[in-house]
């Protein structure tokens, strides 16, 4: 079975990375490629790393440029996808990288997007406790964020098993450069970035925050705040998240929290192909998962201030964005869920 | 008045920084140089940048070589400084830069660095409170670490003025890879730190933990616990810390907690010429202050969890380490405390 | 048909890049894992980016822990390699990474590598003329070294076509750092190669000068004599080559003689499918072949000194070592050319 | 006596540069510092860096703003200067850190500028033979391209001394991004130049070119061509040049070539205290000269193929740019030639 895709946002990061991938999946034809203002253009022009498809030719993204195929990848600005998606067939499975899709929260969505909400759809983290289940035949995917992605994954088994406390969560996480898109802004020059480290969105403003609040507050039944801080690092790709919350008193009260909290981790992600949980002693390096769908983590506590501090990589672009959406789609399709991801990480 | 200075481990790091910025002091003459086993070494051939002392030949770390001058820097490995310094005449100004005489807590000093305690020295942190009046005549200043000097300048003005409370302080901070020395260690290649973000000393491990408690507690009068998480970033100089705690009541009962806690940073700050609050909206940038004496900071409230997050940035080598050393010995020798340093960031 | 390979040198980066290709090879079983100091050791531990293999333990670098696999790559420093495919059975495919078998003469290889040479194998560049015949059914092959691949990817269009003069090539390459291994060097950390480039081997010394001669000189019948400099750049993958040589007559005196040229070089590669002659107007990136078995290229004709300029990028990591493997081994197995290689660039 | 000084294009890379260092010369006063668009802004907004000139307004780039002052510095694109120069009082010294003043040859720049030519004025490269005796007293000064810089430091010697050839030079330069400006391009991003190296105005076409051929031609007598290739480095600061030229047999015969060439150049910069000929064993490394005035330079001959290689090291802003500015103005005025400049690298 050879099943046809559009990738619409091509001229982006995230829809070049869908492409990326997508390149080499097994069972995928590479139907439309769409862009908005480069329509017209040869794709090699715009992502030269794309050497199968540089002769590509994208098209505009239009409903009936992307109709017609079993799969459509949206990766497109926030506000855009709703509109599209809601033209196409019900029956095609819908894959919105974007952020539209992504809350249940409608006054959320409003506050951080200022914005008329579009609706929830199944959330595209398969890793969470019954997101496979939901997945599984789904029509309409909403890929989580990047740092919602590495953010959850450090922390859910921690909520889900009723070890941590809701309401001293810390996360601060940094990111390569490929998160905030590839803009001609001078303030993303090489020559400013290259050599530097910044914070932004600092002190609550970052959209993802809600995001990571609902996934953790989905996880534990109780209402989990975040203090959320991304930075900017002078790296392309990845993603290390540092997430730290105080540890529940039955956890802390054993006489290795460490090591039970540890347990805790590794069971939750016994199954998982795409989670490595690191042998003690080792902590995630942001190079170790470059490229890869593969995240990294590893866990230590903290008896002084009672806090669990889990780190975690990821790669932005692929686990982050196209990997975990890729992933997604071979769940809703039934296809064997590593089909088209099982690469290592591109190291050193 | 041409004071005369010995730099030890001048094929360090740390020794390296001293001696760039010692080569354009005004009012400094650089006496002996010395190294351990790269003792009879060009300086040249191992700190190529310094151009004006490239014929300059290594002597051993030794108390005859450092005797005689006026001022001592030392850039030891822990527990040398404090052998050394023993021997050097009492009206010497030794400068360490490494941690033998920083901390106050014997028992602290012996659980983090595993030996007997050498005493503590005056601490050349010159924006503390009071700290200028002990470092004016001083003849043995303790250099902060590199962690703890952007943790304190981010935090003590809110602790000074009791706007923030002790038991939820955590602090996140990303240093370039010269934090990490001038090490033949393969995870230090340029191979495998490139395009890499990292995390180490996870869980309260990191011997500037201490320190950082130290300086806090002492500031506040209350006993402050941090957690501190450091991460290796793909550049060579600079720190990035994110530093949060709650808010105490007082200041989040009012109407704008932000502006109040704003212009409790600003006030602490006004008369020190190498703190730059910024102005609102703008955030720093380690490359800001490369190569400078310069800190960068900018304070925000997160209603959401009741917590100021701050960030700071310095450049680890200066700042840091040699740019602090050498103002805090403009202090103690009563020279202009800006001599030598009035030099702005290299960027781009 | 699986075909069980063994690689040694897996702790070093063109090791551990045979393994990440190998493991998602779809006709590839990996046996034995070998190293030298690091037998004993797990593979995650040495390089945690191959996430599928990291609890394979890595055995010592014997002759029984290789034999009796179809293939065994040999990752090895120089002189190593030949002691062991001595010993290994006729017709297992020993793929030398390294240099011992790359170099026709003997006076050469003693000249530059200062040892008794080892003789002469196959040489793994798909792409010269006539290469293939050579690789297929061969028992024995020698990976070209990371710098030949490049500049004779960029020069034997034209030097087989007649259309360059042989006595003033001159290429200047830049090189990422895991060119220069993973070796625990102070100028190699990254604080040292970290915003700097800087040269090495400069005067003829590089041992890559004599294998490029080689290769061109073969290509062209004439004594091509090759001015080599190679640059190390802060970057951790990739190749970029500036190779430049004068024109022949026959080419210069047309009129558009950088027409002829370019087309002398896409006819040449018309069916190479990892040999990318980029549309007129863009020229090469590595990153636009970070991780991939491509190679991309540009020429252009600089009539002011009658010299055609080609520049031509490659992941040193994989098509200049690993990748070039690969290809070969699948030529030389009857396998498709492209088996475990069809993955495109990982950019940005 | 302090000098008042005004600086235009305080908003791109070169003007800013221009600032950081006269913000410590010890005998200037910064006046007015203009800009185009960014006219009204805080400096500290566009260039943070720059602390003690923070709360600075830029102001319209006019002659009205730019008159009275001493010193003048354009930073403007090619074809305003000239615009504004000529209605700049004689007397005024105005340096032009921009094309307009460099080319003597009216076609060369017509050529390659496409536009008429403004005339030519002393070139501001002190190490040049008889250039200090031109600019002392000069009210007009061009400053140097960085790539010409850091080639005509590497070349001249040779040339001046008959030792080299003037029909095969090859000269092949990786420069940091910040010498592609501070213009916000795509292909500029941090996303996509980190990790990757690539060429640009190959085959002869960047406008550097004939800078190059007049600098190396004046010196010889002799019309010098070169091959000059561009490319584009990972790193936000820094130039490597390797320069290679074909030996005069005057000293190819010579018993050793190698040490009668590194004697030229040698007698040549004895007395330059900005250009460091390194000690035999030595290359330079762009980050040994990051921020500083020096340039560090080594050479070898290739007896194989008759040529000497030269690699050269500067800081593209500052002795490429900045740096060469203001030293030509400290000798345009009679003041210490290293006023202002007297400062190391900035290493690791």
């Amino acid at each position: 079975m050879t099943i046809s895709v559009a990738v619409s946002g091509a001229s982006g990061y995230a829809g070049g990375e869908v492409l990326r991938l997508l390149a080499s999946h097994p069972d995928v034809s590479i139907g439309a490629i769409t862009a908005h203002s480069n329509a017209g253009a040869r794709l090699g022009s715009l992502a030269p790393h794309l050497h199968a498809l540089a002769d590509r030719v994208l098209v505009d993204t239009t409903v009936e440029n992307l109709a017609g195929h079993d799969v459509v990848f949206l990766a497109l600005p926030h506000g855009a996808s709703a509109a599209i998606a809601g033209q196409l067939p019900v029956d095609t499975l819908v894959i919105d990288a974007g952020a539209d899709h992504r809350l249940e929260d409608s006054a959320a969505w409003e506050k951080f997007y200022g914005s008329p909400h579009a609706g929830t759809w199944p959330y595209g983290l398969p890793e969470l406790p019954g997101a496979r289940a939901t997945l599984a035949g789904a029509k309409r995917i909403a890929v989580p964020g990047c740092y919602p992605t590495s953010s959850l994954l450090a922390l859910i088994p921690g909520f889900s098993a009723g070890a941590l406390l809701p309401d001293d969560v810390v996360i601060v996480a940094a990111s390569g450069t490929s998160g905030a898109g590839k803009a001609a802004k001078v303030n993303l020059i090489g020559s400013e970035v290259i050599g530097s480290m910044s914070p932004y969105g600092v002190g609550g403003g970052h959209r993802h925050t809600p995001e990571i609040q609902q996934g953790l507050s989905n996880a534990s039944g109780l209402d989990v705040r975040v203090s959320f801080t991304p930075t900017l690092a002078p790296m392309s790709r990845g993603i290390l998240t540092t997430a730290t919350a105080k540890v529940a008193p039955k956890i802390a009260a054993l006489p290795d929290p460490e090591a039970a909290l540890r347990q805790i981790w590794a069971d939750a992600y016994a199954n998982e192909q795409f989670v490595h949980v690191l042998p003690e002693g080792h902590w995630p390096l942001t190079k170790s998962v470059q490229g890869s769908n593969y995240s990294a983590l590893q866990i230590a506590y903290d008896a002084n201030v009672n806090r669990v501090i889990v780190c975690c990589a990821i790669d932005n672009l692929t686990k982050g964005t196209a990997g975990g959406a890729v992933q997604s789609m071979n769940i809703a399709l039934g296809l064997a869920e590593d089909a088209g991801l099982s690469f290592q990480g591109v190291a050193p």
